[in-house]
């Protein structure tokens, strides 16, 4: 039984670790922190946690938050680069989900984030925790990044082209959809159901945070820089992510035997083989997002579109997950599991709400 | 461990089941029967349970389901009450839940469902599954009648009035709303998303066959008839009742010193006391549907409102399931764990999914 | 052709004015205003009025509005009584879609909105515009005080039942179920998409402020004060109303031949016939909120229902609108016809928007 | 006044033209037709019509379809191809929403549509009504085909390039989201509420029928072959396309003077200058799927993404439109304003449903 932290409890991720937490058998959730709400009871900010959380949040400046083993950061972007490294001195690991210490460069964090970075010395340490790439580095972590949910759902969806170098990693296209969750508990006009419900929108065409966030993964992958259009859309459905990548097939590798639809399905189930939540559908497969809702799953397909008598050069991936759980706190559970020695699977194994 | 058999588990509440069935702790599933996907896999028809289920469905005539424990109904109406007796007299116990044992009297079901009821001699043995009104008996019962999605919220929030005869019950009246999934996993022209979505409407109001099982619920804690107007709508979400209830004050009760709103607050607090799932929210709560969301609970608030200066003689009481939960698969699992002397919340602790 | 002026013309209100209004043949629309958009093309902040509206919005102050034949106020609350003044004596006429002049009495309005009425003096002169009650007042109104969306919806639905005295009216119901629409244009938690969105949920059940105003017309059409249960709920859909309505048959009319369905039946088709926009459906009909979706109509049917032998005592009537057309601004440009002359249909008779 | 007639007056595309000709004003609806609905009035099917549409549906053997001047056909596909050539040879001209006539080769129709084509020698006559690239031949034709919806957002999203030749059109890709109404009003289990409801899936991403369509439109354009991979999706919401389209601009025009942002902005408004229905939106738009809702507009905003430092050699193109408007019947009916010499937007000019 570990003790465990949670600052910043609020927001959608926040309800959502709560909601994994009151069910994880070896964590003790200590201390939740709420600036806006300290003093009032978890269960009346959430009312489906009604027995099932009895703590208050906390003011973060009074929780005991260096006494626990772990502490979640759920919080806007640049909170957790400000307390992590007193937290840290003090002994606790820390698994930060917002954005914080995902880039390997603070000069790249700040010119998408808008702000000095006030922790740039950590951020060498800081492991990306995207388990299926970093899980022996996320073991010894001290400090975890957890991914963003489109860049989760979208590496997951390349890597294996990606680091098996078929196909034109200049050329990359992931044209993602998202509930609108993924934007998080926050009031803005286009979040209204009256506005976004019964419509669907791109939005940030010109640029979106987790652009270099993808690239810096898809480059460690590819051993070299690599050229991607990402187009997020705006989706009327509460929780989801559903990423369409684009991947054109390189020539040698279409000239090879692997041009067979049959390799790029192999490549993928190899891939992910014993990866407990990314699951290779079979071949010919169209997931949806509500086969992975509420539940930390990844599931993928991967297809060679015919073009009348020929097939196309270009592959077509369709990687769907839940932005809150595999895409935000069910993998930080699973952060936390790999760093605690637990096995990597409890406390997650939540089979998917459907209908 | 118990042996679980599932007959019709290609419906809505087949696959709740199943999504329940996987994390419970002390059945193991042997057995599920569809007559149209029979030798697919489960995991085929419900993507959602990849990994977790690894049975086929069998053909009703070839699965050895009198070898279970206890089986489960989840069928349309009429097809429980043809295989009920041969599976007892096997030693099987069973839950059904659909409507074939819900009524006392034969002729009553018979005028509610337009066919004749194939095992009339099991009525009388049957026990209507209400887990907080039937608890003592359900334990021992061979043959438990789930009750319905609409009766369990609209008796929930009745019940502590009724039996505290506190109101005039030859004028109850329930407004009910219900998701589309309440109507099971059949194509409807009216329960189609491009007719269903962003639209709301009353149906069955001249008559509902949830309207002889609610009276007959309420006229055995009134002990005597009562009178109801019932009034389901179709709202467009996919899981979730709300019944709004309203019952007039008796004169005697209102000129005793019951008028007071706290007493009916205490009459509700007292009434579930101890039980594991229903919820008495605060005074002057206003429970939402997806605070019972994927969970088996059922949460309840008796409002007496202001009207003007003074207060209304009428009180109004919210009463908020899972359709599929606390109104069909949920009760039916917590139905099976009092029947075999399990903790009665084995397997059912998941907390709702919000957002 | 009228000049047309509208003030805060930001909202949802105003928004659906300006769709009816460039559609409409004999109104220019010569002013809009807004203090937060001052300066931007409406079509800048609505694109789907790119290419039909030209305007710019104004500041408050800038506006010419006192030039307009007709001034529309799609403002919150507490605006339009302090600007109304001015414009009537300068020879504008003042359609208030707010709430601002819809009570006889100052006292009350304070008592519900909370801030001191800033023209009282105009209380007695403002015209109720429920113009299937107060058409020939309309006609000749200075200023007239559009209807709240649940007070329309609820007031059509029971009129023709407490007019003709034949229930009980100090003990009505109106279980009512709004889109979020109805709420406005605004930021509040509870209206965001994740929360509303597959969610249902009562408000305000010990008190809303459209309650005083249905009060207030139904006495008037009784004669005498009533007793009203009114329980608004949020619906997870964009626009629509409906209203589920409970009544019960005095015994007079019980006893009399009055207790025929039919009787009932015909009394609502006589008192809406001729009625543009009211229409009264068959027997046994169940109209749903999409029926009347971007039009400006409110549908109406009456039931008794069985109680298995016998008959309730109760009636249901449901009765539906979109609360932006006939619940605000198509009902204001109703008023602005009869006001000036035009045909009271003119620039109303968009079909619904079906599916 | 012409005399019209519609084949297969019950699905959406039906419904939405009733919705449309009853507001216009040179078209007088003769003849509606369904084999299932005979007999039955038009307003008991969809009481949005009531008090608008006094017609009954006939049976299509007994309607006198050929008196009329023009017959739509709102028809599954294979009706149409039966149908059209005794109404041409009894002089209506037809205007067909289904797939029929929308093939040059028949051959190719055949081998998408999977039966054998009933009318191959009408092929050559029939004119693809996509009225913004055949308006002068749409104007003298005997039978027009009306585009699919995909096809007309794609092709109205990428025809300024194409003709431009300033992109590889060997490698376009078309990544389209659909509401459900696409899908016709039929019952098929994935587009049931309560199962595309808060969900995303793509589908048919090994070859679509408006793939092909879209092809020879944009080989037309190109006057050459073009590849093209198209990846239509199922988005939870009633009405509206969303097509995100991905060109890359050759090396000659990256190395010219167009590789400037402002070059596209300017290609495409010069392309639909003057077309009442395209809207080309001013450079950085994020055209959302309701600033097209029930009405005949097609929105685009042309992007060139920044890579960093560096801009994207590829182009991201968004294009909007509302399936059954300007997706189907808005622009049947816009191409029988062209074919009968009306105003081009006569009784088209509907502004956006909004919220």
């Amino acid at each position: 039984m570990i003790k465990v932290g949670i600052v910043g409890g609020t927001g959608y991720t926040g309800v959502e670790l709560l909601r994994l937490l009151v069910q994880h058998p070896e964590a003790e959730l200590t201390a939740i922190t709420s600036r806006q709400e300290a003093g009032k009871a978890v269960s009346a900010v959430f009312p489906s946690l009604r027995g099932r959380v009895a703590l208050e949040f906390s003011h973060p400046d009074k929780a005991a938050l260096e006494k626990c083993d772990v502490v979640f950061f759920a919080t806007p972007n640049g909170v957790a680069m400000g307390e992590a490294r007193a937290l840290l001195a003090a002994g606790a690991r820390v698994i930060d989900i917002s954005a914080d210490f995902r880039f390997r460069d603070a000069a790249e964090w700040e010119r998408w984030y808008k702000v000095k970075h006030a922790a740039p010395e950590l951020l060498a340490e800081a492991v990306y925790g995207l388990c299926e790439v970093n899980r022996d580095r996320i073991r010894g972590a001290r400090l975890v990044a957890n991914p963003g949910c489109y860049p989760t759902a979208v590496q997951l969806g390349l890597l294996p082209l990606v680091e098996a170098g078929v196909v034109d990693v200049d050329h990359l296209i992931a044209d993602a959809k998202s509930g609108v969750s993924g934007a998080g508990r926050k009031m803005e006009l286009h979040l209204m159901h009256a506005e976004a419900a019964d419509n669907f929108m791109a939005y940030g065409v010109m640029g979106h945070r987790h652009w270099p966030e993808i690239r810096q993964g898809l480059a460690r992958a590819a051993g070299r820089d690599v050229g991607l259009v990402f187009t997020p859309h705006l989706t009327p459905m509460i929780r989801g992510i559903h990423a369409t990548l684009y991947a054109r097939i390189t020539k040698e590798a279409a000239e090879s035997a692997k041009s067979d639809a049959s390799y790029f399905q192999a490549l993928f189930e190899k891939r992910y083989a014993g990866e407990p939540f990314v699951d290779v559908m079979p071949a010919g497969s169209h997931p949806d997002t509500r086969s992975a809702r509420a539940a930390n799953v990844c599931r993928i397909a991967v297809h060679r579109p015919r073009e009348g008598a020929s097939t196309s050069d270009t592959l077509v991936v369709l990687s769907v997950i839940d932005n809150l759980m595999k895409g935000a706190s069910g993998q930080a559970v699973q952060n936390m599991n790999i760093m605690f020695g637990f096995p990597e699977t409890l406390g997650l194994q939540q089979a998917p709400v459907v209908p």
